[in-house]
């Protein structure tokens, strides 16, 4: 089917954008900055769902579901959230529309217009802790550990599929607790439930740390962060834990009495990750002929093409492709049989490249003969003929490796590209000539963070959780610091 | 705990407002009409979407997901659907809020007015049609066999949990077919999922049909349902399946190249259920002390409950109950082990009812001596006390027993509560003392249905698929029939 994607160098904007669409992973939609996620994209997002609800609901936490709607008026009850939150977003003003007395199609209702407009929701803290309030009452109530799968809309003036669109899909825990350290506790441990999940299942290497004040969850006193490196150097923010405090119990009134008998207010916690993932997840490991994914997120792990000519040959390759895929599938691999008779086989097999599809298998007449069966890696584009009789375990283990490999990659390249520099002038130079994450000491102000933004368009990633204590000057201002903290350009 | 719930037969309707409240299943937001949907609740809405969407895959169907937002233009693009969804939605007009200049908090900015409004989804015909455009060229993209699982928001004016509100989740599936056959022949075999899916998970029979053109779906060329029957005797429509014609296609240029090479309109079906299974689940099975659930949808499907005095019959039945949990959950069914310290066993009983746990045991020191425990099932109320040694096949039968049980009652009550008549008066009769199905002859006519609508509040429920074939005359006018229909007043 010939080159259908910008290569990487040339334009890698241009080969993400053609990537998504030609993939079949996602499209945009007649409403602006609003996708469509195509079967194909959404059956990876399926799997991600499952992945993580598995992993919450292990860790103790339930789902419910909530207004999409929220009023005005809930916006300005917690102060810093409304000035991060209540701005860009989408305003439902009435409900009625009516046909036009001149006739000219339908109109709003001017008589249907709402007494308070509400906000489709941007997140959910608000009217979540609004109706916590009448959820707890004693410390027997807590903690209360509840995740909600849904739609949210930002109203983004540029957007990207997937990385930042006007709608997304995600998820969004909202915990309440008795005490501070165990609300802390519980942001820790979903940080680290995504850290698990991005590294294991997106194959996805990732920085776990917190954000500096500027670049927190407008309401929390802490954020906690995953950071991952793109191939063009840029970091993309993969999910993030926020430590509330008291700030949403305080401005919904939500308290418990306590073991004590004390009437206190409730401690909380939000975590979030949403259809961004799908971004990371193409971004971080697909090459100039399409996707590269992951085996455990694959929604087509194995596809199996049949060569021949004739209709004696397709007819004994048929059956021995069907009880091919009946041995995989029994296996618990998800094959696809591309019998497809109006396309060649290299047709096909570019195609499957473009899709990603881990394993390539091919099966001849000359197969046939000699019982073996081709076995193309997606990730290495290595090629091997073995005997069918080991087919199974072959592709078991391909399934293993492909999954370990990628994120080796992934890794290495993050090695290769994390630098540590002392000197703002060469901080600048690298960003420009071999961006990727910069590890330097900073004075820690919001000062001094703004002019770095301002100058180079880079922010601070994360201050590392586990990262080294070491005696330093800021870059900037050569005052002191004891950490060095990681800065990128960033998604 | 006391009663906590209105009586049925006292109010009804009170009864259920009570149950969907008190046994947690969902609750009134500050969004007038939206609900929340709380844990456990929501834990059987999971239990439905997963059945579904297995049978969804299984029958060939893929998900995506469309926007939230469809822009206003769209609506009036099809003459029939925009009389029937485009009036009463919530609109969005604007996509910023600022800080008032006069100090009195947030207001909506003039400035960010929407040049074409946006409706929020209340079904999604038009922006999915508008997308299949460039997804379907050859006969070779068909069929395409489309789900999504979604929020909608439809402005009620009179909402009720569950029932009628203005957000609720669902699945809208959106097929495109090369042929009218073809298309028809999906529109019966998704109801026919349907009708499988309410008898057998639901436990709830319903009777299958086709809508009278009054009741149409609005695009629909043919609207397919099915409808059950509440305890008091009012009816609920449970799903519907349409077939769409060429209307959409058309209203959206959707044209594809035959096998013979000519370019045709394409054959449309949707297909929907949605929140409301859960107050049909709700209504049809439960007393007046709680919730009667099918075990196949139960989120807790055995509840044990350790009676002791003092902490050395405590350690001794927390052992014992821990190992029978193990034993049951190790069979798949999902235990829940009650040993709060904080009430009563009486109290957990009551509890458990009203939260209509299927099978309830009981182990208490007696029980230890003699190797017994009592167990007691939610919709007989039978009691029995039966060795440990059996207990596992014991409650493994019961979840098949309670399961057929519940099914056979409900479809007696529809039996006792299905009535023929040839007179329109002994008709208005029956609506006011024994309400229920009604089979009667009608003329076929609006005229007939809009005048018995006016006058009894009674609608036709369906044509059914199946019904017999008998000469009569219209109850009202006299004029010949071919078939009974089903009447009913309606939630």
């Amino acid at each position: 089917m010939g080159k259908v994607l910008t290569g990487r160098k040339e334009n890698y904007s241009q080969w993400y954008n053609d990537l998504v669409v030609k993939a079949d992973m996602a499209d945009n939609s007649a409403v602006r900055g609003c996708m469509v996620i195509k079967p194909y994209g959404y059956a990876i997002w399926e799997k991600m769902q499952a992945t993580l609800d598995k992993m919450f609901k292990d860790t103790g936490h339930v789902n419910a579901y909530f207004p999409l709607f929220i009023p005005k008026s809930f916006f300005s009850k917690e102060a810093s959230h409304v000035e991060g939150f209540a701005k860009e977003c989408a305003v439902v003003t009435h409900y009625r529309l009516k046909n036009d007395p001149n006739g000219k199609g339908i109109i709003v209702d001017p008589e249907a217009k709402l007494e308070e407009e509400l906000i489709v929701r941007p997140t959910s803290e608000t009217i979540i802790w609004n109706t916590y309030k009448s959820w707890i009452q004693s410390y027997r109530d807590l903690p209360l550990l509840v995740n909600q799968w849904a739609n949210v809309v930002r109203w983004e003036m540029r957007t990207r599929l997937f990385l930042r669109t006007t709608e997304f899909l995600w998820q969004e825990g909202h915990t309440a607790h008795a005490t501070k350290e165990e609300a802390i506790e519980e942001t820790e441990k979903m940080v680290n439930v995504y850290t698990d999940f991005a590294e294991n299942w997106l194959a996805i290497p990732v920085l776990k740390g917190i954000k500096s004040p500027n670049e927190r969850f407008a309401g929390a006193l802490e954020t906690y962060c995953i950071e991952a490196l793109m191939q063009d150097g840029k970091a993309l923010q993969c999910g993030t834990s926020h430590f509330l405090g008291q700030n949403f119990a305080k401005a919904f009134d939500v308290k418990f009495a306590s073991r004590e008998g004390n009437l206190d207010y409730v401690w909380a916690t939000s975590w979030g990750v949403s259809t961004r993932l799908m971004g990371a997840l193409i971004m971080a490991h697909s090459d100039d002929d399409g996707l590269i994914l992951p085996p455990k997120l694959a929604p087509i792990q194995v596809v199996l093409v049949p060569i021949y000519k004739g209709t004696d040959q397709m007819q004994e390759l048929l059956a021995a492709g069907n009880k091919i895929k009946d041995m995989l599938t029994a296996q618990g691999i998800s094959v696809k049989f591309d019998d497809r008779d109006n396309c060649s086989p290299g047709f096909k097999f570019a195609e499957h490249e473009l899709k990603g599809v881990p394993v390539r298998l091919a099966l001849g007449p000359r197969d046939m003969q000699n019982n073996t069966i081709e076995v193309v890696r997606r990730d290495t584009r290595e090629k091997q003929t073995i005997s069918q009789d080991v087919l199974v375990d072959h592709v078991k283990n391909l399934m293993t490796e492909i999954q370990a490999n990628i994120y080796q990659k992934a890794l290495k390249f993050r090695e290769d590209n994390t630098i540590e520099t002392d000197n703002y002038e060469e901080f600048k130079k690298l960003l420009d000539e071999k961006p990727g994450f910069i590890k330097a000491h900073w004075d820690g102000t919001q000062e001094t963070e703004e002019k770095i933004k301002e100058e180079t368009k880079a922010t601070i990633r994360c201050i590392p959780i586990d990262g080294k204590q070491e005696e330093g000057k800021c870059m900037v201002t050569g005052k002191p610091s004891k950490q060095r903290v990681v800065f990128a350009r960033a998604y």
